[in-house]
């Protein structure tokens, strides 16, 4: 298949999108990012790769990170993470704190900021005072990149700015689902969101999430075989929010969105994929990167299902 | 693959679980089948077919019927689908009276039972008056198989215990989301739950929906590939309830199970499957069900993931 | 105190308010009711009545039946009564569904529709078949009036639009907390809404209320002096569903509205109070009738608190 | 009427009732409290006092504290406090977080904590820096007693395990529902929950509410009459968390509870009442100081109904 072809059509394809959606605001660092950008990134196991757009642009991952701390925490937890959180899909628009409350301080999943929260709480609890150096040292591994890093000033507007997340991880502590200082944690999960990369760099990190858990290029395994089948599959009923069965509906395949305007997405057993455009729909999901995804699978026919 | 070696397995394997789950008991007719019932049908593309277990015998379908219906109003009705129901997970225990309140009288997905009712009231205003025989033709056509047909006594006993389900319809009728009487409608979606099939039965019956909509034996073709991946994407997203993540986690196809114990799944491009036995656990899937269906996907390798 | 002068500044004061509200149009029978009306009308415990506007004409009392039931049920029924419904506030927009899944099917207290209905089908188990008969024997009878009657029309308009009734009490069936028939109880219900009196009537008709459970007219005691206590303080906390709190605030005597723009309070050891007028404020209660009990008591400083 | 012989009465009929409920455990400075104590107080207009048991004990005052800073900003906030928050009584066993993100983090009412934590960021933004010495001052002029103060303890103790009210008032930050710094704003509502004061003290405190606004000793006025009614009112609907409307049911008087095991009750125009038990019933209200204020009305015939 012509893979290059494909993604320049796609481009062409989705330009009247434009305009469309709304760039996320809620801090002044990622309002500031202009709304036109657009990259996708096409990495294959063979080391190939393929993009059109700012590939080499860096923007904020925001809650794709949370793929990379729920990798961490399988391998390193086991069952202690079944206590702590659910792995079923939110599907509520109010779910962040109604569904806290109802079911006792337990997240719905990993990929809501409850979930994700809890997860770097873990983190903390293995590696105290270290979890935000071991988590860039994970993405850097899984990368092959030792040049990752976060961006400082969107890191202090997130804490400035998360209330909401702030009233979160109080809640869980309330229920006795947080160790740590509430302060730590949150000091962690918001430099997590603001990990930068560019959608070449994404896909190229996700790579091993495609193949059973083993890195294609470096041959290194991250996760067992089961583990990365679970990931997969929460990825797929989880990984957009409330939209993630319209995303499973429309694109089929595993993904995973950030509020930056990034998507990847994996096609397993063949190559990952990631998007970047920053105007989000009204699900917070990237309009112009649903739509892309969606010409990909219709094009490509790559759709698990 | 050894297939028959395979089914012989999983049958020794699940014998601890029996006793473990509870048979549905909300009407007598379902009460009274005995608990320690296990049949497990594979069904391969070339018309191979494997199996272990009772599976000849028959067994109500319950909200296995939910994805024929669907099917139906897919090829017939087009957009207006979209208006009339979401696609979303409903991840929520309470999720039946307390979203559709929320969310206006618009059902989460078509797979939890207030979405299966409009699905059921878009057939009736289609197919006046006949929707039920309709429903019945549809699934003996892709069945193959002109006998199947629906218990006279489940269907009454439905209909006499069936309050809750009243009350989504008459919710959804003050929201003006059912057009036609609510006795109606009532009288057929209490008949198609009733309808009964055995494991083989069932098997050959979504055989369909693993081939992108075309019957692999007979050619005939129910859905476009579009459609059937569409409907794929509900039953891995929403197929079994609050617990379609944990089913997509440990067993990693699309599946939908229904309260008389029964679960059909797809191997995409490859074969369908259908296991019952009438045990359900907490979320009212068949317990020994699931289990049988993660062990076949463990010991085959075929999840979707 | 010159109540007659009150009530005729009342009547003056409240005239810039019409127009502000909208008369309720779910039944077309309410609907047809002009919007302009007034009457506000007094009685006192020696037999003296006051008044202004339309005090002769009738209205549908709705809602303002639910005290009639409750108090048949109170003194007939004892301590079951507890066991199928509490006697909370609401406060809940969304109370009707929503609670009731979330505390299985027993109704928050017996002033909302939930409540009500579980309160008229007590009263079909005791009068099997004539429990409307007997509601209606009662309000002729604290009414000292034996003409009192219901209206066929709006009763059959009410049972033609009445699905989220239908709703409730097929919910609360699903939780065995209703015993009979759901048809015959709502059969009952719609026609108990459907009651046609005048404010005259009406405030004469729970005068009984204000003296402890005895009419101090007649000498007849209705209710022990403990149940008119409680009944009384059940209209304070619960009589104007989602807007009880701002009624007790702002007019500070106990009450209960209907959807027909009627409102009944009570003026402990001295007077019943009733006013009418049609159009409703966003909560569903009488904007001008609301007003007009606001400007009654801070103009005679009759408020309890 | 003997209301010394009523108040020895009731300390004796109410002893059966001690060990059936439990003392408030979520700090340790309150934990250590023994179960065992009564004290219930009186407080005539004309300066008369009549009490039993440990009448000079001092004990948490806890909520009942958001009587007192509720009437400071009456007084001195205006409309304003109409935005802010709701007057309705919150009916919701989790009311506190699901309430507040449904309605956009307002509260239901100032007497739920959510609510009461808004009183005190306009308390800190009206008296920046010196809320607290504010609020001490105002409660030692309503009681006429230059030497209430709080408990360093305790509040310290409710500063480290308050994760619930950080996660209430973070949510109401993210709304822009608290001005102030939140940090700043929780060290004083801390504070003015560890306010301590005895039985004799708080109905000496609260004899103003019971006269209109105006201390009947000293003769200062705190509050408008209209202003002294509102706050009656609410305290009526919405004074005891989710068992509001049972106290109004069974009690029949404006009232305030705190889980430090106090309940101030006003009988308007005659009289302010105390009692002080430690013990909760599961609604966290004082389980024999409910009681005790039940016997009262019954025993005197006070109640405002």
């Amino acid at each position: 298949m012509n893979y290059q072809k494909i993604l320049e059509e796609i481009k062409e394809e989705v330009k009247p999108l434009f305009g469309k959606g709304k760039v996320a605001d809620y801090i002044p660092a990622l309002a500031r990012v202009g709304s036109n950008h657009f990259a996708m990134s096409l990495q294959l196991f063979d080391g190939r790769v393929y993009g059109v757009g700012e590939v080499d642009c860096r923007f904020s991952v925001q809650s794709i990170s949370k793929i990379f701390t729920y990798a961490m925490v399988l391998s390193a937890y086991g069952k202690e993470l079944f206590k702590r959180m659910n792995h079923e899909p939110s599907g509520n628009p109010f779910n962040s704190l109604v569904q806290l409350e109802y079911e006792n301080g337990i997240p719905r999943n990993p990929f809501i900021n409850a979930g994700a929260i809890v997860v770097t709480d873990i983190l903390e609890s293995i590696y105290t005072g270290e979890a935000f150096s071991k988590i860039l040292e994970f993405i850097k591994e899984v990368s092959d990149n030792s040049k990752i890093d976060y961006d400082k000033e969107v890191a202090i507007s997130e804490s400035r700015s998360g209330f909401r997340n702030i009233a979160l991880i109080n809640m869980m502590k309330s229920y006795k689902n947080i160790s740590n200082d509430t302060k730590d944690v949150m000091g962690i999960y918001f430099k997590q969101c603001s990990i930068s990369m560019s959608t070449k760099e994404l896909s190229r990190a996700v790579l091993f999430l495609a193949n059973h858990g083993v890195d294609p290029i470096t041959k290194k395994r991250f996760l067992s075989e089961s583990q990365a089948k679970r990931l997969n599959s929460l990825m797929l009923t989880c990984g957009h929010y409330d939209a993630s069965g319209d995303f499973a509906f429309r694109v089929g395949l595993p993904g995973k969105s950030g509020v930056g305007g990034g998507i990847v997405a994996l096609v397993p057993e063949l190559m990952s994929v990631c998007v970047w455009s920053p105007e989000l729909n009204s699900k917070g999901n990237s309009l112009v990167g649903t739509k892309a995804l969606e010409l990909f699978t219709t094009k490509t026919g790559l759709s698990i299902f």
